[in-house]
């Protein structure tokens, strides 16, 4: 018996889930969590998804009763299962009542190496943790209906960057499909998540592609976000959500670099390669991780010294 | 027989075919007429694109050596094809060489009347030429290669806005998972359209929406496209394509219109709307068109009296 069918089978089993996502949680965290914890409901189990932190405004669409901040919602719960995360850094203040699960459980597409007691698929090939979910729905023959496929499009579409990013397959292409047997339609999901951008983000947006610099013979571009910025644009760091992948998308530019002014002065690093960089390379030396085209890390030094460093960093990674 | 069925038969049968697109190409239309001249010069026939303007910067990978602008290129074609347009506006220095055609076809979605002598299918509920193309080549019996699967995918995937338009169908996920099969990366697609912006184009864009007007209540939004604009930012007036839709894209914002002023000094509207406005209706009162979400026309005024017509309009329509 698959892990999948055995994780269907105690889901089908319990009364009562308790589904956790990772802090600051994008559109395949709740989009994932929701189309799970819909399914169950209309199965007639008590299903919370529990969250430690806010919902971004553009995907609040996607929680419909479902989301708990109360550690307490569920007593001594069935099943807890983990979305889109698994292991403790992802989820600090939530850990210990996910531990209070009969059952722990955790569908991931996140390759990150973590321990974790309990029963996971872990499918670093699925481009979306929702791939996951409609797999884990279909084998628990749990029925899909609307608000599931919508919920399903978020999650997949937000993390294959709308079907462009090279986590794309032929599976993602084939379970959208299938969601369209449930009136799945795109557009009302899309303009909910896309078309819903404050005029505070916008600003920042042009103030940052002001400030941005192009080095390593315009083949790399640095951009900072002071606070003083955020105080003259009132929007929040979470605005800059997106900016690092449209910093990349200028021509010749192969790794971008936002450099972030955290309140406490250290410097949050998000940086993206085109085609052929490695970002996730840079990012490991200075402490941090990711992916070959999308890393990250945190440099203990001011705006300046990181500016110069990371210019050093991409000289560097783009001469080799 | 149905007419897809007839047009495969006389393009199976022809020795020359010369494929028309609209002027402005997009990536449909060049998208499009890239994978049909592809396939049909791998079956061993004589096979062009015939252009009369300039192909965008992130569009000219598709053009592998199919286009051309010269209208002697292929004397007396068996079949001229014209893909993503029909009619003589939409071509109109290349009609009469398309009147030359022994075999006169057309593939288009777009359900705009017009008179067209030939065998035409128009099919408006395809999200993109690229879908009837795609079913062309099938049943035709062409071979698809990664090159076609890759022109048709940068066809569909711009005209649905990467899948998120209203436009995109169950049947466009199924072509695209079919694509598949030939070895489609999207991604590489993707990079060459998305991630090729000019720097300049991202100045124009911040200098936009440092103009834009909240209107009727923050439910649309207005902003100038001047030659003065232009000229500081080092941008192109075909630069602003898209930036109609990122004006959309703001939070409580159901119409946006971009005001650009020509060279001649009339001022190009382009407008759209979220969700319920209807745009089309606005233009159409004033001599233009298009769809529901997206129209435009032309008004001869200055900017200042145009700002404040369409203030009018949109005041009205979001009343209704």
């Amino acid at each position: 018996m698959g892990r999948m069918t055995e994780i269907a089978g105690i889901i089908r089993n319990s009364d009562s889930v308790l589904i956790f996502a990772h802090t600051n949680m994008d559109g395949d965290a709740l989009g994932s969590s929701a189309a799970l914890c819909h399914v169950l409901r209309n199965e007639g189990k008590t299903a919370y998804i529990l969250c430690e932190d806010e919902i971004s405004d553009n995907l609040a669409f996607l929680d419909r009763g479902y989301c708990t901040w109360d550690l307490n919602t569920v007593d001594n719960p069935d099943v807890c299962i983990c979305l889109d995360c698994h292991g403790e850094d992802r989820m600090p203040k939530r850990y210990s009542t996910f531990l209070k699960g009969k059952e722990k459980l955790c569908l991931d597409h996140h390759a990150t190496f973590s321990c974790f007691e309990g029963i996971s698929v872990i499918d670093p090939h699925a481009a979306a943790t929702g791939e996951l979910v409609y797999e884990l729905i279909k084998e628990a023959g749990f029925e899909i209906d609307t608000e599931t496929a919508e919920a399903l499009f978020a999650a997949i579409t937000t993390d294959t960057g709308n079907f462009q990013y090279s986590n794309t397959t032929k599976k993602t292409f084939e379970i959208v499909t299938e969601l369209f047997d449930f009136d799945l339609r795109p557009n009302k999901v899309s303009v909910e998540i896309y078309e819903n951008v404050s005029p505070n983000r916008i600003r920042l947006e042009s103030a940052v592609m002001n400030a941005a610099r192009f080095v390593s013979g315009g083949r790399a571009v640095i951009a900072p976000v002071t606070q003083e910025m955020l105080r003259c644009t009132g929007a929040r760091m979470e605005d800059t959500d997106g900016i690092a992948a449209s910093l990349r998308s200028i021509r010749g530019v192969e790794i971008s670099a936002l450099l972030k002014e955290k309140e406490d002065g250290s410097i949050k690093v998000s940086m993206r390669a085109k085609t052929s960089a490695n970002v996730a390379a840079i990012c490991e030396k200075h402490g941090g991780g990711g992916h070959i085209k999308a890393a990250g890390c945190t440099l203990s030094m001011s705006m300046d010294d990181a500016i110069a460093l990371i210019e050093t960093e991409t000289d560097k990674a783009l001469e080799e």
